[in-house]
């Protein structure tokens, strides 16, 4: 079974994680996968949302966009229409609950660190691709405060990758390409920590139904998937002279 | 293992599913669920969407709400405060996404069937049963198309119906009321279609990762609760003259 | 002279206000007047508008809405369309300023009662209905602050009810339902006390301008229906064990 | 009795209505009442709403705004706020509806009339200003059409104006200034035709419910200071060389 | 060569700066030039942005409209369509960086002056127009700020003053009004001060690029017509009893 | 005289201008100037807005975004603020009247390119950047309309590029960087043809005004640096295989 660019079902699109991309950012990397390219940064600041005044915890918050043309046709910039869109609102809950999943909000102490995904350029799978490359960003500006003393331990306890899965013309592939994922039966998104569970699972049915047997190889082949990006994003962080020591 | 409201872990909340709850819509009914209550309502708009202006196919899209009181703490209003949250859109989105993918859209024609959901007292639980409800109203308004000659089959192909299932102090639970929701360590959503398939899968972990064998024992507890569900769907829409023929 | 659903002139639609409708709010019911169904809510808040602090004054106001299928034909989502319209504004200014009439807001002490009114179900005199179940609402969320000790006397110093009236055909009629006041001549809402006072007066030629002999007549009708709505709204602070002790 | 700028209980503060007053509407003028300077313009459109396509019938329609500094204190810009507040919202729509409730739709054929009232100073009584003089902006423009060949009848059928009333210390008066309606009990505006009848009657209690002898009285000082203002509107259409002559 | 309203290249239209034009403001100017008619208001208010909280410094700032029958034809009010254009922000940034080039911020001390700026008739020229008014209405407030002691001296440095130039069909010509401004080929604003320095230069090819020889022509004229600019603010000040003392 | 970063004062920060960035924009750059970098990028649409239906002529227009960390500090995404700042469509609007300078409208026919510039690193020149990077995106789009017969000759007429120049403590300098850009006392942007003439000149004293003496000095600085501008321009796109033939 080859799949259109000739990968194996099992197979991730080749991924890279460039480091310290831009040079404002706390953290920032641009991670490619494939065609897709997500700039992901990380942001301090030295104080928190009105719920958490006063608890000593910090907060992790996540917002997405694209570029016009990061798309094969030109998508109308959420700036000029107003407003966000659902789409985008949705994905960026998502990184941001994803992120503080792994995170000790205690170690963090009163601050927020702001996560930006922009999507220069679109070929499916932009939403995990923006989780994956957020982590490295993340991790890389809570080394900056351990560095710093301004925190005790590193907050982020332990590693985080997504990748997408799915069904097409009845088969299981990893890692969807856009022309896969746009005649795809079943998406699914998963969200997983370096230790196996699972931290979000977001699984639709584009059309037809699955059945527990299908969900479980998808599963299979995230598992997969996952335990090749945390590789990557150690490797990245080592090349930025942070090791990762769980 | 007693919940605090006396149920079993595998318990589903008192159901009710009032059908002709209001008298303008071509379908309506008031779902309850323990506390929450659901106005669920579907509406016949004979065009569809541009992308879909020539296609020979329908469309079925949804809209939610919740009162300001439906909540313990008053929410401020959407329409005041100029735009709808993340969480709404989120909820909206799946909604009409869940519909979608049991609904045959050649059998529908070129019309719209809009989908209301308004929350008038939420207890957890509000998103599956606005689609549980939804379904009934969507069933109802299509068996009226059906009965005035617009379409030739009853475009709802299979039943459908979701529910809640969460881990709460280590314990497994169906159907999480508010007080439980928002102590729960995991929280999955849950759509499925009446011969067992899925449709949709939201699982997000509130702090703690979850294992695949968590994943699989919530899984077993919805499938029992959407059984049921499906049942009173089901005897709600007998009890407004409509059997369902599967 | 015979109305379409067979009531004379003077004679008001069956109303029914149901007390203790939701179980959040400090106050609540359900008000239905005819078809016409409105849920009010009054919500109590430990804090005042900026132009209030200070003052030991207290603040009422009210917001408005419709589900969108109330109505027979499905009316767009305020909180889609991003902005609530000139009606709703006008309403809910309404409905504020004609139950701040009868508070004593150096009573209330600087706090605020937030009045929600959501039409469920439109059939004609649904600012009217609010008005009328809103005073229900307020009257018991005042009780609960009454019985709690953190007022010294019930703010709501007077009874208040409103009613629709009109021209049609040619004849002044009380009451109007949706069939009648859109082919109205005249439309005039009234906002009376107990003592017969006017508290709002808004009459529109819808065409044809009126006289001050009709506008008279219209005076007497809507005196005649306030007077059967104020024994309505007693008897339902009755059934929640609040006698009215004016 | 005298009033705090000296006028009797029954006096107005002095009109002037000064025509053409811009170079580019159709129809235009300043009013003055006192110290309350509003410039109405009428602008043709050869257009009508999607609801009159097809009708013959036109449309009239009323947009209302006031400077910032009309006011003793600034008003911060509702186009920098992003939208128009409910105030505006209620005035414009009175606006409308009173000026449409004299025009003969199908004399005027299917085009739409704007107008458009804005305040420049502010010394209470600006929406019953603004009705005054756009109705004079109104009929200019309307005897252009007429002129022109375009309309084959005047389209305005009748003359009409407005004026505020209300009760201050207990003593009614006609044409309130901002010192008196800032004090006010009652407040009530009155649109009135020439052959007395009434076409909008909004009264409002600021506190103290009023009588039907107070509402009464009120009636019959808006009623001498209406037949004074019918008579300037005269004037100045007399001086743009457009006798009125019903 | 001689222009369609008979001027010569270099001759303004007749200025007109009516001073004490409304009654609450600071300082309040009505600006004519040819047709070109500006209201233009300075509101003292005794706070500043958050940037210079505690700098000891105040601040200008401005904001900038039209009456939609300004205009030949009309244009929608900002305030209905719910945001100000990016030529009114362009504008009303202008207006403000203009004057603050000639305001001691330390000796305004930490106080804000609101400049308005609101088009009644537009026939070319208004944000230089609005420029030049504003600078009478900003020195008048601050010449009662001096007067009231609030200031020890006047914030004001130095006189300002804008005008437009342009190319039309090969011609450059001063103060362009609509007509040629909508055929000109170049379009340049300029703003100076007394001591003839340039604060603002914005000069834009409407088609055809310009060379340096007719930029140098375009400034000759400029620095003409704001030396009688000049000279009419400071018959305006004089004439409400402020001399400027440079 | 030696700049912060050693250049001199007519020298520009390194330039590189990466022709064919993205994979799906019929023309996309990223141009690089100093550590100011922006992608542009130009999208051709096959239609005109309304104002040009019929005409036979094309449109080119622009929009402009900066990522949130694009910048020292993070700056609030312009789509979650829901609306673009004025200094964006200042911006903007200055990008797309530039490029429409040199582009004849007819050649291109009926049809719109959209330009986006969307900043990813900002350390001043955003929008002279933005102008000189767009304009090799648009050449590239329109040469491939003409390779594919789309139109019969290159709509883009001209050479084009932008700088900024400026005076820093009393000198002059060519192409600022963000920390001298920030205390300049005059700030100049100039957009000029290949020919040497002017298409925008737009010159802002930031405290103190500036002589004509001192504009030609910043003019002369200018028109180096768009010199050797105009060299990287072809150089890029001879790099694409697209030879300039003027």
């Amino acid at each position: 079974m080859v799949r259109s660019d000739g990968r194996s079902a099992a197979q991730l699109r080749p991924v890279r994680i460039e480091g310290n991309y831009l040079m404002h950012p706390e953290g920032s990397v641009l991670i490619t996968v494939g065609h897709t390219k997500v700039i992901c940064t990380a942001t301090v600041e030295e104080k928190v949302p009105p719920f958490l005044k006063g608890s000593g915890k910090g907060w992790v918050t996540a917002e997405y966009g694209m570029l016009p043309r990061a798309t094969g046709s030109r998508t109308q910039r959420e700036a000029a229409r107003g407003k966000q869109g659902g789409r985008t609102l949705e994905i960026q809950r998502l990184i941001g609950r994803a992120l503080r999943s792994v995170v000790d909000a205690a170690a963090l102490k009163e601050r927020t660190i702001w996560i930006d995904c922009d999507v220069i350029q679109a070929d499916g799978g932009t939403r995990t691709a923006a989780i994956t490359g957020a982590y490295v960003a993340l991790y890389q500006a809570c080394a900056k405060l351990l560095a710093a003393g301004l925190v005790e331990r590193q907050p982020v306890q332990e590693g985080l990758a997504a990748v997408s899965v799915g069904k097409v013309d009845g088969e299981l592939y990893l890692d969807l390409c856009y022309s896969e994922d746009s005649q795809a039966e079943v998406d699914m998104n998963v969200v997983m920590t370096a230790s196996g569970n699972l931290v979000e699972l977001q699984g639709t049915a584009e059309g037809v139904p699955f059945s527990r047997a299908e969900m479980n190889g998808m599963l299979d082949l995230a598992t997969e998937g996952i335990t090749q990006l945390l590789r990557e994003q150690k490797a990245a962080l080592l090349a930025l002279g942070i090791p990762i020591t769980e």
